[in-house]
């Protein structure tokens, strides 16, 4: 007998990357089972699914991997179309949803390990970079979806709120272990965008544990400059 | 009175990202204005759409800016979804697509300029990386779209034929100035391909002349080493 809707996730818990594609399924009301990937021995599955980058998340719907996870996303969009859309419906309105998407990857998540990884004046330098882009995200984001801001709660989440929540609801870890990187008073709208994302019952069932969030980036980051 | 549909692109002739929307709205069959860009001195409108990277190329449909050159595509299939469609039907073929264009654009494109760029050993390096690339690319899209493979002339020009052609049609003048990087013994479904693209009326149009893209490549990228 021939398997519907069999949806299987590969992942690894701390990755926004990989939280995004499971915030995604549950907000479209998709079941999936979930397979968490050890990245330092990675499954024979997964270097089957993703033999071209070998990385998380891969999702595998009845037997077909999809692999990155904007793609993957986009994917769901349009295999499960029913609402909730997780991207709006017009042309002009997907295509400022899609830059600013790939603005928030390439650009501010690119920025994010410069941070983590450097010291002193280095870091001084980096954080800099890192709070002028959320600037010019912020302004930007706000110019072209002017009706979602401020994000109240109880909202459904859409593309942008999975995308940005996933990787900044964890601010607090982050400011616990590396540095405050941002704040209400350098970016108040993506502050409170993400307070308010932080208390969707969605998000707080896919982010990490922040105890466990921390004691994770203390031994991958922190080990290195002891 | 209200101007219908009126695409005005902001491009530079020899960038493979501006050949790329422009050749889509050539397959869709949109009318369109063109302006040339001069990089070195950009436009007060071009400033103006594009405030965030300050590149092109960007689309402006009635008076509406779109930047980022995959962006442009999937705009322009959404909102001209009338036939010739770039992307195909179903999502997960829409998804492979995806994947094998960003696979193209992050790996294989980021690597052409470390081959102009360099000389000697590094350049050596650097071809060697680029066509291991372009070996995984080349297997990939084969496995993945063996109905597309090899390339008919005659056929209509896709959403991959687009990103490929505009980038590699040029593969002569690349030869010419830099050096070898690929052939037909090391990449024979890509030659195939690519020299089938050429051919296309629509490829033809839209590409740069030969010796003027020598010119340009000569100029740019040799001048720095005499």
């Amino acid at each position: 007998m021939e398997k519907q809707n069999e949806v299987v996730l590969f992942g690894t818990w701390a990755s926004a990357f990989c939280k995004r594609v499971e915030l995604a399924l549950k907000i479209k009301g998709i079941p999936y089972e979930y397979v968490e990937e050890d990245l330092t021995n990675k499954s024979v599955s997964l270097l089957h699914y993703n033999p071209v980058h070998k990385k998380v998340p891969v999702l595998v719907h009845n037997g077909r991997p999809i692999s990155e996870s904007l793609v993957i996303l986009e994917y769901i969009d349009e295999c499960w179309n029913n609402t909730p859309k997780l991207l709006p419906e017009g042309p002009y309105q997907r295509a400022k949803v899609r830059f600013w998407v790939n603005f928030f990857d390439h650009q501010i998540m690119a920025r994010l390990l410069p941070i983590i990884m450097t010291r002193g004046e280095e870091r001084e330098k980096a954080i800099k970079e890192f709070n002028e882009l959320l600037k010019v995200f912020e302004e930007g984001i706000n110019k072209d979806f002017p009706e979602e801001f401020p994000f109240l709660e109880g909202k459904t989440l859409k593309y942008l709120d999975i995308v940005v929540g996933t990787a900044l609801c964890n601010y607090e870890a982050f400011h616990e272990v590396v540095d405050v990187v941002f704040s209400h008073e350098k970016n108040p709208v993506i502050m409170a965008w993400v307070k308010a994302l932080k208390n969707h019952p969605l998000m707080k069932e896919t982010l990490p544990p922040h105890d466990k969030f921390v004691d994770k980036m203390r031994e991958k980051y922190l080990g290195q400059y002891p």
